[in-house]
């Protein structure tokens, strides 16, 4: 998504290109270039996929509402499988038009959890709950920070449900660092993203996540929080910018991993 | 600030048409009026000030600015003893420019309060830490949940420092009912305000606090949680809305007496 304006084979092109060895991929693009044909794409060129985004959407009341959701999500299960990720993540879901009960779409989400946990299992998949910032918790994501995750994910064995770590969602949260070794302790970090904060948030603030290093963030110190829990896989970029999204994709992809490197290994204190 | 379009005595009319017996003032339209004049008028209709908006902006690292802060939160609480209210809210501030230091800058509120908390007392007047939605971490207040107010506020007596709670800013907040309790425990619960989310949020996310009634937020509950906490303070309303002060201010405020009314005081389960 931080590229979305590169087409499937530009992609790959330009993360050969970079230097970027995995790439996080969005069921949309991969969906609209094909399934098996972007799973091919992918592993030509030697390319890991580090984890599928996103299912999810879990809050609906209405009975067919919800049956529409788990038969989108057991697809995605499916096309993680097919991509060769184990992670597919999931944006949780908003409240329900007309609704003001947070606590009961919350239990939705573990229900279709339950439903949805094993079938992931079995196909090798693992599903990641992300906490998004709670300016989506009415209509994006109920779930709002890493300690509502794990309250849902440890119902759950740690192969079939974890949670995604965020910074850009995260970082305002002092308790966060605690949870994410809590995290940590039962195998649950599925997956770790960068993007930082600045202001002013855009209008809708969908799209105001900043380039890594242009924002408020302590990138490196979650980093260090993730790592000193355990983690040891794939750390993504994953920015909605309207003005990156405007650019050239090779460029911005070239200086998201000029960033990365520097931000993420050099040593605390160089100029 | 839900009637900004009104003069002073305009909004003292409005309130005794409305039968509204309290209103909490802002600093800039009470200075602009002059603080003795502000105190007379609203004294002369009957009128309570329920709280003064706002102190703060406690995490600039500069000393002189600091000291600039410190002197003008003074200047604030005697506004606040001249009023005849006993209650100062405060935004604690953001980040510094340049500073992705969360910790240091809860510890410079930390260090200011211990100055102002005396002075606020000799004066009457609590301070009141108000902790804003996360969404405003970075540029306004870097105290965004009520555990983190608490956790300053606890470093006080509870005559000199407590905090405000608003529903918009707490209402994603799974914590908050317990926090509320904690509150109420040690007799912190200095200000209660009432606002409504709707999305999509508008650019900068300053102004689009809704109209009580027209979000997701459930304010009979949350004025429950207060309630069992032992509050039995004066409950606000505090809209920032763009769409309201471009409409009459007295029409306006009419229609938030009946919503309140409407919302606080109606039987659940009546149509």
């Amino acid at each position: 998504m931080t590229v979305k304006q590169l087409s499937m084979p530009e992609l790959v092109d330009a993360c050969a290109d970079s230097g970027v060895l995995g790439v996080g991929l969005w069921r949309e693009p991969v969906r609209a270039y094909g399934v098996e044909e972007t799973a091919k794409l992918v592993r030509g060129a030697g390319l890991t996929v580090t984890t599928l985004c996103r299912g999810g959407f879990f809050t609906a009341i209405d009975p067919r509402e919800r049956a529409r959701a788990l038969a989108d999500n057991r697809r995605a299960i499916e096309e993680a499988a097919t991509l060769g990720t184990d992670t597919l993540v999931l944006v949780s879901g908003g409240l329900p038009a007309g609704s003001k009960d947070l606590h009961g779409a919350r239990e939705r989400i573990a229900d279709a959890l339950a439903e949805l946990g094993p079938y992931a299992e079995g196909h090798g998949v693992r599903l990641a709950i992300e906490p998004l910032h709670p300016m989506y918790a009415s209509d994006r994501c109920v779930v709002s920070t890493l300690a509502q995750a794990l309250d849902l994910a440890e119902r759950f064995p740690a192969q079939q449900v974890g949670v995604a770590v965020d910074t850009y969602h995260v970082w305002w949260d002092d308790r966060a660092p605690a949870q994410i070794a809590r995290a940590g302790a039962t195998g649950r970090i599925h997956s770790f993203q960068l993007a930082d904060w600045a202001t002013p948030l855009p209008e809708g603030v969908l799209t105001g996540r900043a380039q890594i290093g242009d924002g408020v963030i302590d990138l490196r110190e979650w980093k260090g929080h993730v790592e000193a829990a355990g983690y040891t896989g794939p750390i993504e970029v994953e920015l909605f910018n309207d003005a990156l999204w405007a650019r050239d994709g090779r460029e911005v992809l070239a200086e998201t991993a000029a960033r990365f490197a520097e931000l993420m290994f050099r040593r605390r204190g160089r100029p």
